[in-house]
């Protein structure tokens, strides 16, 4: 898949595009094509009350009618609310685009860390982001969700990595893992942590900071040596 | 003030001993000191509900039972149970230690990490924290809250980063507050964004990148400059 500008904005939209895929589950479009199809109307609508309210407000009777699906098989199939957030998660996971490769790691990590910055300050999506984020400090079952969901992201971008150390932009041993997390962490700091502002230079700043540490050795899994 | 370790130990409580100082209100304890006996009392209480439970579920009937106050006394002074959440991080930002001053950049950092993830791994501590930025998820007062105790413990503990720079630790014009926000961020990334485990290799490696980027300039104000 060559990149284009058409690209790049798909994959922006990447963590932001939730609802828009027909069958999202895999394997369940037949015989389960009616199924996806409840799981993808749930899902909007929980997506659509974590937009525009606290995850703790989630109503299953309401979220069953805005889905225009029984409130029977909602309550039967997820139980809870934090099911229903937990599902979402799992979704998002699913919605996959792959990641940038821009021909440098500089350009790929900013496509990365511009991803995260438009996503965390969308206002629909900042505020999913933030919901699912409390649902996981309250929930166990959303904790592992949100757990699984940054596992498939940063699985998805380690080849971002992998390409600059056979490029020689990183030291041998660099973990993949560790420099993705160090661009998207100081964002997600501010967004959710400090509360701080989030502005495109702070995800420059990220970028900038973790090419930095990389090339010191930071992430070649001897951190304390000295 | 000498660093000792028990002037170490103290720091690392820092954040965690949020309960024992029986004057945290400064020019209330006379005439106000059953205003401020009263308040203690109902934020141990707050605290002591967060750490076992979600923050949703916190209860202003059982805090004022717990606390032995009045309801009225409680409803009326804190409102909500999101009142309490945010007087309780006004407090937390009250309660004060001086940041470290090992005599170097490194040790001075590293001690900031420590205190950090002594901290989130706390069973107590860790629950309580992840119950207010959850509760900062979802209440825009206590966001703000959350964002004045983070701004306080920046602030306390920018002079190490003054200090290094008039040793020439680090580039001049380093921005203190940014290279503080960089040790700080992996470690809660990992606490209350992806839900992985955080070690120690974790805040050691949070240190060493830090002062990498650091040392390249990333924190000098000019990050997209290349």
């Amino acid at each position: 898949m060559s990149e284009t500008v058409a690209d790049r904005a798909a994959l922006m939209e990447q963590e932001t595009r939730l609802s828009e895929s027909p069958s999202a589950v895999p394997g369940t479009v037949r015989p389960g094509g009616r199924t996806a199809k409840v799981r993808r109307a749930v899902l909007d609508a929980t997506e659509d009350a974590l937009a525009t309210a606290a995850f703790h407000t989630l109503n299953m009777d309401q979220i069953a009618a805005s889905a225009g699906v029984g409130k029977t098989t909602v309550y039967r199939r997820w139980g809870s609310p934090t099911g229903l957030v937990a599902d979402l998660l799992h979704d998002m996971a699913e919605q996959s685009l792959p990641a940038a490769d821009t021909g440098s790691l500089p350009g790929d990590l900013r496509a990365n860390a511009a991803l995260v910055h438009r996503t965390l300050t969308d206002p629909r999506m900042g505020a999913v982001f933030r919901a699912v984020i409390a649902a996981a400090a309250c929930d166990e079952e959303c904790a592992r969700a949100l757990n699984g969901f940054y596992r498939t992201r940063l699985a998805e971008w380690a080849p971002v990595v992998t390409r600059a150390a056979a490029r020689g932009e990183v030291p041998a041993g660099t973990d993949a893992l560790e420099l993705l997390r160090a661009v998207s962490a100081p964002l997600y700091y501010r967004f959710a942590i400090t509360r701080e502002e989030l502005t495109e230079a702070d995800a420059e700043r990220a970028v900038t900071a973790a090419l930095a540490a990389a090339s010191a050795g930071a992430f070649t899994g001897r951190p304390g040596a000295e």
